[in-house]
């Protein structure tokens, strides 16, 4: 049994999401699919040109002292990004090419603690390098083989099935034909599963 | 030891919210106060004309597919109401007006019942007249106080004092100066208040 993990690496409720997803489902003997996905692009094509919580004030205040008390109630590191969103996209190329690495979810937690503990540009190659080297890969093959053509295809593609499938946002957890969106709904999909 | 419920009546996550709070209150010795407001006046203050459900197809279709599997989950009947949002308006004057009253919770959960199980439509006086009679009180002496020119005033200012307090979505429960949003955060704004 496996479960369908969608995330954006920018997105600020994927992080708690991400941190816990592998060792909850790995509990339950369940594993996880991760499937990264560019939210901007869902979020263009539903209209909106920047983050909803960047677009609705009140609401993106809430969410940032929400996701501080979230973190705290999970025993989880947190420090409010010092800019929102950050751009995820070669972070996304890194783990789509790799899918289905041994060393993928290690990679994904580092760059998460990049943005949301150690508030440092998710964007910046050498930032990158530095999550594939904690990963134990060789950055330099590995960035290469993500940008490659084939591999930005399939980034484009898996965002296309996002879409395709109904999800809206992130992170948004898939179980057979069950959707559940948002770090509040992953031990119900995990009970889903598990059903 | 209260808590401030805001609610909105056409609100879709408001419900299963609604029939829960008082009951679940109580069992911790904790008081409710019912804060009806206006969503669609707060929705307007943030530039959109309708629901979000509404604005965002693929976010509408899961909500309706989430809230049916939540009450499932919590023994709460449903049916998808075929009118959304329905208008609200008269049920919250009479909750805001009687906000103190003894009958108060009875009265809205009866609206809510209306909207969410039997599908019927709120904005009728007859149908809000049959929930202020099963409250156990004369529909005709509650709804003429109700529609009284300082009711309506009082109803636009708790709107207004939504929007100053950063209230952007229903249900949201604020314990002292703490904020929570959403059905999913009740149980958490329960053991708050206990702390």
């Amino acid at each position: 049994m496996k479960i369908d993990f969608w995330f954006e690496f920018g997105s600020t409720y994927s992080y708690p999401a991400a941190m816990r997803v592998e060792k909850l489902a790995s509990n339950h003997g369940i594993g996880v699919n991760w499937r990264p996905f560019l939210l901007g692009a869902v979020f263009r094509a539903q209209g909106l040109a920047d983050s909803p919580f960047n677009l609705y004030a009140a609401k993106g205040e809430y969410m940032w002292h929400d996701l501080e008390r979230t973190c705290k109630a999970l025993g989880i590191p947190f420090q409010r990004p010092s800019e929102f969103p950050r751009n995820g996209l070669l972070a996304a190329r890194v783990a789509c090419c790799f899918d289905d690495a041994p060393w993928v979810g290690k990679f994904v937690r580092a760059v998460y603690r990049a943005n949301f503990v150690v508030d440092t540009d998710i964007a910046d190659p050498i930032v990158i390098s530095s999550c594939i080297a904690g990963a134990g890969k060789d950055p330099d093959a590995v960035l290469e083989q993500a940008q490659s053509p084939e591999s930005k295809q399939k980034l484009r593609e898996q965002t296309d099935e996002a879409m395709r499938i109904g999800i809206f946002g992130a992170p948004t957890i898939i179980v057979g034909d069950e959707m559940f969106w948002g770090n509040d709904r992953l031990e119900d999909a995990l009970a889903w599963a598990k059903s």
